[in-house]
């Protein structure tokens, strides 16, 4: 089958690859129908993973169909349309009976990093029970793509850590597809002020459609001395969507007393805590890897037509053109690209 | 009346000041009979808030008799004894009705900085009816001084912000006052294992006494090895009762996915936040001022007496002598001071 392969810093190519093949009796064969690239996978592609087996393929976001199911599978069945989780659980070690799904002792992230992912024809997915949904027909299959791990990582990590509140003012720092997935699912809870940050106008002026009732240019822009502007002392709540130091500073000078601070960013180096400032202000700070345990709450939400999910897909290619995808997704704001969904046929 | 006066960098002294008088109809005038000295109150002595102005009465914890009610004061009446709190809250602004009091629009923490203190024979508390407590007579005097600051602190800010749950493996990084308090408060929520962390034998041995079923010395041994050798994975909550780098870094390294950290630590310089490690293992931190909105629930457990708190009570000196009680403090862990106790008469 084809496949997108890494072989270290800056080396990725799409190959043939053996066609996977059911390991455990919880596993499952799937047939990709669509995938797509996340911001994890150009950090992978940059080298940021030196940790990544030469030969892995990439990739933790789809939806597939199933093929083969392991003997001891009692969800699915053969030509089942399902939703892949970025997550993958076993349910039974000490993190998955608290819901760290993320923390999984025999799973977690592990696709398209440990072992080979969805970036391909085929993908072996294990412990299906649990890592893996149904989707209902009323979904398309490139918007289900969102589910896998943007929208969840939006709203897990960044909107209920960060305790969004009817009435709260929150600013989202980062208008890319996570920060977007932050302003879409924030709504859920009606927060009565969302200033969307980001240096990019095209974005800005998307985030205003999808429900930001604010907008900063922190690229022309202080923003400190916009959000006194706009709220006074401060946000109920800030997250963070980008994962850079200046980036988590905006975050620690625009918050109130009392207020959350969710980072959802990966961060490639240390931050500066100015605790000698915050250590007073009765601050809650999270950060995480998402869970997907609301992953069905959101299928359900995205059934019901609460999200315009379509406008966060700006590409599409053929699984033949996953190079070129990977560098337009690089040049991720010039392109005006958000998600890039890759098909199979 | 006599009170300890603040000049400036290493510059306090007792000296001669006029008696408080009612300024505002919900002012209480109060002779003060019990007093001590906070660790903030050596980080003022040592220049570390130069915002404070040239003769200001030092002090924010205290027990006094009521010798004069403002005309709204409701709740107290001349004779009563009460125990002082830390934090003057108005109780109608936007944080009160929070109760984030520590915030509170007219109060917060300024009792001996924005406005004079309790090292004096007489003080006037501001907001009377929100910012003291009766104190039942089955609290001894001098324990009742505990509940003005370092227990609820303890409390609120380490063990409640620090979601303490049953079973918890928790660490505390500081067995001065305010760690000891935490070690005290967390046994409400039946912890498992508590690990207390310091350079003190002295203090190490007298939280074993207090209930820590594990002691560290961090200045012989590697707090890391030794926090696995006895929970594996790391805490569920490390608690940071110092205020230092060294001590944060201690709580960073030392944490399971999904911890909590809780600063209760004053610092004066930021740290080194390792986000890069950090952003993935879902942590909650939390930051804080008091609120004292335990204190109620405390004076209670205090006096059902659910705590040894006399043993945190190591040194006596009479309101003439505090000059010198303050040099006793500052050598605290050399002189095995951890709460000094000054008398008006």
């Amino acid at each position: 089958m084809k496949a997108l392969v890494y072989h270290g810093d800056h080396n990725i190519a799409l190959e043939e690859k053996p066609k996977p093949t059911i390991l455990k009796p919880t596993d499952v064969i799937l047939k990709v129908l669509k995938t797509t690239i996340c911001g994890t996978d150009l950090g992978i592609y940059k080298g940021k993973n030196p940790e990544i087996a030469d030969g892995r393929i990439l990739g933790h976001e789809g939806v597939g169909l199933i093929e083969e199911v392991g003997e001891s599978v009692r969800q699915f069945k053969k030509g089942d349309k399902v939703l892949i989780s970025c997550i993958t659980s076993c349910g039974s070690c000490e993190y998955c009976k608290k819901q760290l799904y993320s923390h999984c002792k025999d799973g977690g992230w592990i696709l398209g990093y440990m072992i080979d992912g969805v970036q391909a024809e085929y993908v072996r997915i294990p412990h299906a029970d649990n890592s893996l949904y149904k989707i209902p027909a009323s979904i398309d299959d490139e918007v289900a793509v969102l589910l896998s791990d943007i929208l969840p990582t939006g709203h897990e990590i960044g909107v209920q850590y960060g305790n969004v509140k009817p009435g709260d003012a929150i600013a989202i720092v980062g208008a890319g597809p996570v920060g977007m997935s932050v302003l879409l699912t924030s709504q859920f809870y009606s927060p009565s002020i969302i200033i969307m940050i980001d240096m990019d106008e095209n974005r800005l002026n998307l985030a205003k459609e999808l429900g930001a009732t604010h907008t900063i240019n922190s690229g022309t822009e202080n923003v400190v001395e916009s959000i006194k502007n706009i709220v006074g002392d401060g946000v109920d709540v800030a997250i963070e969507a980008v994962g850079i130091p200046a980036t988590w500073d905006i975050c620690q000078q625009i918050v109130k007393p009392g207020a959350h601070i969710a980072n959802v960013g990966v961060h490639g180096v240390k931050v500066d805590f100015e605790i000698e400032k915050l250590w007073i202000k009765n601050l809650t700070i999270t950060t995480g890897l998402v869970n997907t345990n609301t992953t069905p709450m959101l299928i359900k939400a995205v059934s019901a037509n609460r999200f315009d999910l379509k406008k966060l897909i700006t590409h599409h290619y053929k699984l033949d053109e996953i190079e070129q995808a990977y560098q337009t997704f690089l040049n991720g704001a010039k392109e005006k690209a958000l998600k890039i969904i890759i098909s199979n046929s």
